[in-house]
């Protein structure tokens, strides 16, 4: 961490911030220049609260050399976390394709969608039970027995169900849920993940509109410092002032993350384009770009879907995408489970 | 609201849209063009779920020409909602001073900071129990024993108090709480706002970093839409790429939000600027561009605050800001109180 | 395209707005509602001024619906347009391959680079001549006699050479460079463009770091309008909140434009990340998402690089990075030349 | 300056970076931590190419502490930059009206304009005559005989006129120019930059949609250091996620500019919001929060301006906006003229 100091600081002024940094244990390196004064800090700078610091009348500015996270961090655990859930793995080498409706509708769409997806060779069965709307006008979900048809699904076809928690309380209806997801809009509620820190199942973490991979990983840590280090990303776009798509998938975030950090990360392309067609091509440059898994919309009648069916895809063009998804997951030297 | 059809849909295919919309109750009204034809939708379509509607497989897009808002809508509600509070008024007129430390920390510091600024003229005491924070390892405020200091003062100045709410657990602490408060991060916590919806307090909802004024009044709509019309807005940064300031201050988004909707807006200088010594330039333009109220950071010892000291005043700069403020207040014909 | 026209608007007054549109040899059609009245305008509404439009007084928005550019537009235009230079092709099925260094810096320097990334299957050689820099101090490029060392490259190579264009005033020594490529910052010059209409050599226009898809093509259509229908676009990056990438790749950018337009588009995948290990990645996620080319940084030394090192890869990166990529290429059915 | 050593980095590489940067006369100061080596570079880093001190392999990143800017730069220059044109001052306590069309339309209409906002106390003309547009169909100016306009105006009134140059080879048009403007697109335009940092008139230096504040003092710097050092900044917007207003209006840049450089600042509230009823607040903010004038489009018949008419006030919309900014450029002590 380095502090830069303001201009013509009184010596001893400075000398008393050294002084106390070295009491909470840390080294300190002092650089004085005809303009500008540094203090390098040396330790474990995780802890330091770099606004108290930036608030001292002598700091003009403090900038942190390494990274704020540490459960998260690769630096501190090299190999890749490999998440299992019923036998189906998902990073270091394991390739998850989670598909399934943005909304459970009916005990019928959900089984006839878990069969079609599965045939075409994807693991997860994912549906929204919660649904976070902008508007409280529109569908908010079947909620609770939303997830009793995912359960049906999960005990008829054997796969593992995903699906998206919106608030503490609802913690009890998820204990049979395989993998819990936190949408994007709650990638900051911090009561939220605490909780989620203290379950067993893995977490699937969405990336916000406007957060930065380094507030992802934070985010990822408050869960990890709970307890529960199963911990799964998910790039799905971020906001710009671009129009004619969704939201802007930050490809480049995939491969960054997978340096940065051990955990799985997965791409969304159906929200991160907002489109149908645009899933094929981004599905593919998530796989190339090296991600961990897939999320994809397939909805059997997208048409009248009760959300966000115009980026589904139906369970036939499903088949095909997968179909040429394969080839890329191959390359990479991948495999699905 | 408009839909655009796909080129070379058949006719037969507009057909049965136009007659499934009417079946709904909306009056529609065909443009057939050359290239490209359009039906316009007329009647309530607030209710109408745009995603739905473009998943149609002969619609190309469509476009809302009316608001999906109606209780924060000005046009169905020309006045200005005046919000009061313990005798102080927010909106028509009244302007609000909110001030306060980042964080409750002490019983000492916060009786000292709220006789202070009610000198000075503050007329709402803020004050954070409850921190959201990106790290896990920073601190996280003072939780129930906050607010029970911030209650104290209430009882000993009569002030009324602001405080901001994480979860909707937390919702009996905040019995005696004057103005709730919504976060940035928590502007589409969807399941918080509807409980706040059953509350008799005012909320004070913040935009958040990533957020449209659209999905700001949407997100009032939800607390609204429950019963509660006492929603106060507020603008305090959103995210972009410069980074000499913590947030871009969109003041635009005062005047924007007092022509659409009827809801009294503030302003927070402190957060959307970060840095203490532009407080005072953005404190005055919010009031020139006709902000109802302003929330400032005010803190006994910023060098020491538990967070974001580099953005709060001393009690005595304060002072003087509140000194050229009351100024531009006078100027705008409004009145604090 | 679609006028909503402001609620209690006289009669007579729409009727005024309607005679001059149709005079103007537009189709109207009217929609009536309670609360808004909508006109659908049928026509070639790409040569209207959308702006003046909007500032009639009883107009409330102008909302386009058919693009409003047409010489780029694949509506009118729909097989791919092929860029041939020197034999080799551009679009198609047709990947074309550019590399070399951010600054051309001495002869010795770039006759290696040419050799080597020919070697590795490049078949074009790029290299900056005139340098667009932030500061007005940092190196700006050999300017004229930059382009001279290119053209031996390709007098001693049979190399054909993509090079940067600043200003109008030397496009005299751009006449033996085959592809003359616009930067980021110069999209919008659109004297500069108008200029380039009425060359014979193809334009490589990038993308600037904050423009829309949309502008992009208008600004292809700038060229193209002046006779100029050689187009080549390119994706390198937008500008975000993220600050971990130099700029953050839209990579919907590519399949999105390759469906808009019928020009070939390629990936600047060296000025997205900024870094040259995120290369790789973004380069592999580029040609799985249809583009139809890749413009990749090569220099000898990057560490002593005069501009952009950190983001260039050595000859023998670049080696064993092509070897990847030609699988990929492969199962997108593409050949390079 | 301070460069971040790659962890594990042999102790001789980092003597010869320290030995290779003390020959260019820096002095150097080193931090050896555990997990982190931290050099401090002191001396004029202005001249530092970052870029290529980034691409050294035992690099991992570097950050400066002080500014890139040094003309620009309040802290070599203490006092504020007073420009004086025609007798009319700008910055230092004078503040500027320019006020005018988007286009330059006919004779007539300028000459109405002009007298129109002198008499409301507008103290520049501004008009467009080269006009930078995104479709290649839309109007383009008057080009030359635009300005033969303005001039005639300048006779007749004496009032100075501001338009905007799109191209080098405009220059001689511009002999009788009082202030020349870049436009946003060309901020970054650095050989016309150059250019007129040889002429002697002032330069009005518009921000561009996604430039940083040190983008636009970079810039400046251009322009200043050829020799022209009457450069006048201009916030006007910038680019975000939000769409009801046309860009979003950053006005914390104008104190920011104000606290980092010595030149004077103005804000462009017609550009900003793109709706003429967000000019009067937008205009009040921005005098309170400190700038040295403002920029207004007025026309004399909106709905029929050839470009931008709907964010351009009438002469007497002008005339009552101009009222009520007397009294808030009155409390910032400042005078027009």
């Amino acid at each position: 961490m380095i502090i830069i100091v303001k201009q013509n600081t009184p010596k001893e002024k400075v000398g008393e911030l050294l002084h106390s940094l070295e009491e909470q244990n840390f080294k300190t390196h002092l650089s004085e220049g005809e303009n500008t004064t540094i203090i390098g800090l040396v330790g474990d700078t995780s802890i330091v609260d770099i606004d108290s610091l930036k608030a001292r009348d002598i700091v003009e500015d403090v900038r942190r050399v390494s990274e704020p996270y540490k459960k998260a961090n690769r630096k501190f655990h090299a190999d890749d976390t490999v998440v299992d859930v019923l036998g189906q793995k998902i990073g270091g080498g394991h390739f998850a394709v989670m598909a399934g409706p943005c909304s459970v509708e009916s005990e019928s769409q959900i089984l006839e969608i878990a069969k079609n997806i599965m045939q075409s060779g994807a693991n997860f069965l994912r549906g929204g039970a919660f649904k976070p709307r902008t508007s409280p006008y529109a569908f908010q979900g079947l909620e609770g027995s939303g997830i009793d048809l995912l359960l049906k699904c999960k005990k008829k076809y054997g796969i593992p169900i995903v699906t998206e928690i919106m608030g503490i309380s609802d913690i009890p209806l998820f204990e049979d849920v395989d993998i819990i997801q936190v949408g994007a809009r709650n990638m900051q509620n911090f009561r939220l993940l605490k909780e989620l820190g203290h379950l067993k199942q893995p977490i699937l973490l969405k990336r916000g509109l406007a957060n930065t991979i380094e507030e992802l990983l934070m985010s990822a840590e408050y869960i990890m410092s709970g307890g529960n280090e199963n911990v799964i990303l998910c790039e799905r776009g971020i906001r710009t002032f671009e129009t004619y798509t969704r939201n802007t998938f930050d490809l480049s975030a995939i491969p960054m993350i997978k340096r940065l950090s051990h955990l799985p990360v997965i791409a969304d392309p159906s929200h991160a384009a907002g489109l149908d067609w645009l899933v094929e091509p981004l599905a593919k440059a998530a796989v190339a770009a090296g991600a961990d898994g897939l999320m994809i919309e397939v909805h059997n009648d997208p048409s009248h879907a009760l959300s966000d069916g115009k980026q589904s895809l139906t369970p036939s063009r499903f088949t095909e995408v997968m179909e040429v998804l394969k080839n890329y997951i191959k390359l990479e030297k991948k495999v699905i489970g």
